[in-house]
């Protein structure tokens, strides 16, 4: 099994460590959370993000407030957590790995009713760890599935950062691309930039480094007339994670993903998305019913800091968009590959194995 | 006729005015260049950037450097004009415009033969000024003809830059905004921030502020979603300029050009290139045939002097991509719009009128 090469999350003396993802590629800095408002805050300002990573953080969030709660008064420990998972699912809407870790970590004191707090602390973190190995192992096994379909000497396009900053492992898009470069596969990488956060440019190149994967980093405008390139070699495939998967296979990802999916289409080249199962939302019929946030301006106007719009410019800034189940070729998960109609192969995930 | 409310370029006791486009919108900074090496690095350094600017600018370096000239020896004035034409041709290879103003220049010397040089140098400031006249009038003619094609209330996406900044007038694709707001019609434009340089947020966003026309900045990713939203007022034209049209009507334009094409397309929405005819090379059989001009990794991995990749990531960074004529609903010219097949329509623009 390909091991990740640096951690996002880690469980540490009561609180919640992170990677300040800001800080990357400059710096590489580690912050512990003792409050769960510190770990919603992380979340909300991109302290860490990816889905499943995000899921992970919010369910060690609930062990930094569960530890805080009063632990003689049982009633008062109970309110007191679900003000915390209440708390941290308002941090993002999109994503569906965080009400997803959230609703397990809720199951664990419903399901032992009886339990003393200090029993309750002790499940509620070995929940948060089992979700955090399980992922590991999610992304192993996405790995695995999705490198079968990568040949030595491929270009694969990915966008956004999906790697181990993005999960509790290797990663989904990104671990099926460290998983065929570990089985020996050379792969050449096109990442995108993604703007306006620069997730690409700032993680993804940063982690393919670690791999030693080779790589070219391009601006978003670039990926269609690189998909287009006559002579060179051409891109094998697209591979993106997802924050959603819905039920009929639709899926929001990074804002820009929809529009690689179309330019893909348009040039013929496979369009894949790699995610866990606890990405697929079967609660949600289709795209038109997910929420997209809506992320502040500034980001597109003062990225990082640096002013490229004119004072009082107007700006819009959905951070995600929702790519239609038509233009997908297949969906990478932890079962293997599922192919069309995804409102059928998904509902295998949900069998037991 | 709708007035230009800024001057890219001006000749100025002499010299080249230019406004220094790297320093908008933070500030408003006019330079003056007195050789030919001073005009070409401006070039070169996007100080000055836009096809029909950069033609102008080039026409009024030729003059900077018949100034310069020896006055006495007519060979060597000549030799020394030729000269200029050639480091000016070399800064950029993919607008037309800068080749065809060259070319303009270089005529009026073989055309009078037996002047003196100080009539040459009359002739060659005679001939920059009527470059820079004539493509104000073509941008007024390009406004009126683009503007025929909108409605009050439509939403209109562009990209890059095309305004005042770009040309000698009121713009190609800006100018038609322009004009068909200054004809009453109430427009919302969406702008693409145009990675790698920002020319979307950092100059059209400001041009449209100088002309009170209301906009909205969006990052390039965020272009295929805009064009999918639901509910809300769908975009009504993409309306873009161009770098070389070849004879096919294939255009070059800023890099991501194509892609929105493609996007606009997939959502039924049309298409629109605005340009002059001296951005016509029939020259050009195709696309193919058009050098795309690769600008320094920098621009994307340290834009603006900000890191965003990490050090020793490698970057590609074409300037240009071509969009097939296929993808193109109409080429807006100062003689009106020209629909498929272009092949046929673009032989139009060489008739007298």
């Amino acid at each position: 099994m390909t091991r990740p090469k640096v951690e996002a999350v880690r469980w540490v003396g009561g609180a919640v460590e992170l990677i300040d993802q800001r800080r990357l590629p400059a710096a590489l800095v580690r912050r512990r959370y003792r409050s769960v408002e510190a770990v919603a805050k992380a979340i909300e300002t991109l302290q860490v993000r990816g889905a499943p990573a995000i899921g992970i953080t919010a369910a060690y969030g609930v062990c930094v407030g569960a530890l805080r709660a009063p632990t003689r008064d049982r009633a008062a420990f109970r309110r007191q957590v679900a003000q915390a998972v209440a708390r941290l699912r308002r941090t993002r809407p999109t994503a569906v790995n965080l009400a997803w870790a959230l609703a397990r970590m809720q199951r664990v004191l419903l399901e032992h009713p009886r339990d003393s707090v200090p029993a309750w602390r002790r499940r509620l973190l070995a929940e948060a760890r089992a979700i955090h190995t399980e992922d590991r192992q999610l992304c192993a096994a996405i790995g695995r599935a999705g490198a079968a379909l990568l040949r030595s000497g491929d270009i694969v396009m990915t966008h956004c950062n999906t790697g181990s900053l993005a999960t509790g492992g290797i990663g989904t898009a990104f671990g099926v691309l460290a998983t065929a470069q570990a089985q020996g596969k050379r792969l050449h990488v096109m990442a995108c930039e993604a703007r306006p956060v620069w997730q690409g440019a700032r993680l993804t190149m940063w982690e393919l480094a670690q791999y030693g994967i080779s790589a070219t980093l391009i601006c978003d405008t670039a990926a269609a007339s690189m998909m287009a390139r006559r002579g060179g070699r051409r891109i094998a495939a697209v591979i993106v994670g997802a924050d959603r998967i819905a039920a009929n296979g639709d899926t929001a990802n990074k804002i820009g993903t929809y529009g690689l999916a179309l330019l893909a289409r348009a040039h013929h080249i496979p369009f894949y998305i790699a995610a866990p199962s606890s990405t697929v939302d079967v609660a949600t019929p289709s795209g038109r019913q997910i929420p997209i946030e809506e992320r502040p301006a500034t980001e597109v106007t003062t990225p990082l800091g640096l002013r490229v719009a004119p004072r009082g410019a107007r700006a819009a800034n959905p951070a995600f968009d929702v790519t239609p189940h038509r233009l997908i070729t297949g969906i990478i998960t932890e079962r293997g590959v599922l192919r069309p109609p995804y409102r059928s192969s998904l509902r295998t995930l949900r069998r037991p194995r």
